[in-house]
């Protein structure tokens, strides 16, 4: 079966974004809701996006999801090689900004962001190939430099 | 002549730190300032800091004088090796946080921060030394890994 049949909601990222989502429901309130509707966030059609504006601030929620998104990442990373990516991100203006998954001493993953306001998806199976790509890249790393990862 | 005995002012961490603040005075106002007036904001006497209680939360003044005093560790380890390294700061709650300095794939240092609202040092001298400090472990893993510095 080729990639693009597979169920996206099967990928150890999506659940692991998913799981970093419920991790923040301390009070069951999303309990009755589906995996799919809690990943709704993270999507946007082309449509959506041309309402935005080219510029713009992100809000506080998207850069959550942003943070989730790269946290899950990390979470993906060390279900596949026992050993943790921790992310760090820092935001200038306007959705500029740099985000980086740290291994011990090795810099596993390192994305220049831009217009983080319009941060999304077209759809499940684009959010969990971006996610699986950042996590392929950072098991790369560490498997290219096991000793510094677990510094 | 000790390392105690040398003017802190002359350290090349204490001359990248006043570079670095002096940067962001473009329409000259600190021009009459003199760099040990500058540097004023960054010390702080053991009665000044008993004052301070020992829980709170870092205004944003002092949020920024901690960073600068991460990107004057990155702008001296580029005097002496010819590499930068960019400092990435996360602050959670009540003054805690991390900050690390990145060369290329390298976390060429990495610290635990803790009571930042708290920030300061009881003279010249301890902010030079604690500056240069830092300026050494990073240097000291950039030699070690040079190649993933320069990556």
């Amino acid at each position: 079966m080729s990639a693009a049949l597979e169920d996206p909601m099967t990928t150890p990222f999506l659940q692991c974004l998913i799981g970093r989502i419920r991790a923040e429901d301390q009070y069951g309130a999303w309990d009755r809701k589906s995996d799919t509707d809690l990943l709704k966030d993270y999507l946007m059609t082309k449509a959506e996006r041309r309402l935005i504006p080219i510029i713009g601030d992100p809000d506080p929620e998207t850069l959550d999801r942003v943070e989730k998104f790269h946290q899950a990442v990390g979470l993906t990373v060390e279900r596949l090689t026992g050993i943790i990516a921790t992310p760090m991100m820092k935001m200038s203006h306007e959705g500029f900004g740099r985000v980086v998954l740290i291994a011990g001493k090795l810099v596993v993953y390192a994305k220049t962001l831009r217009d983080v306001h319009r941060f999304g998806f077209e759809d499940l199976a684009a959010l969990a190939a971006e996610g699986m790509k950042a996590t392929s890249q950072a098991v790369a790393e560490i498997e290219a430099h096991p000793e510094l990862a677990r510094a």
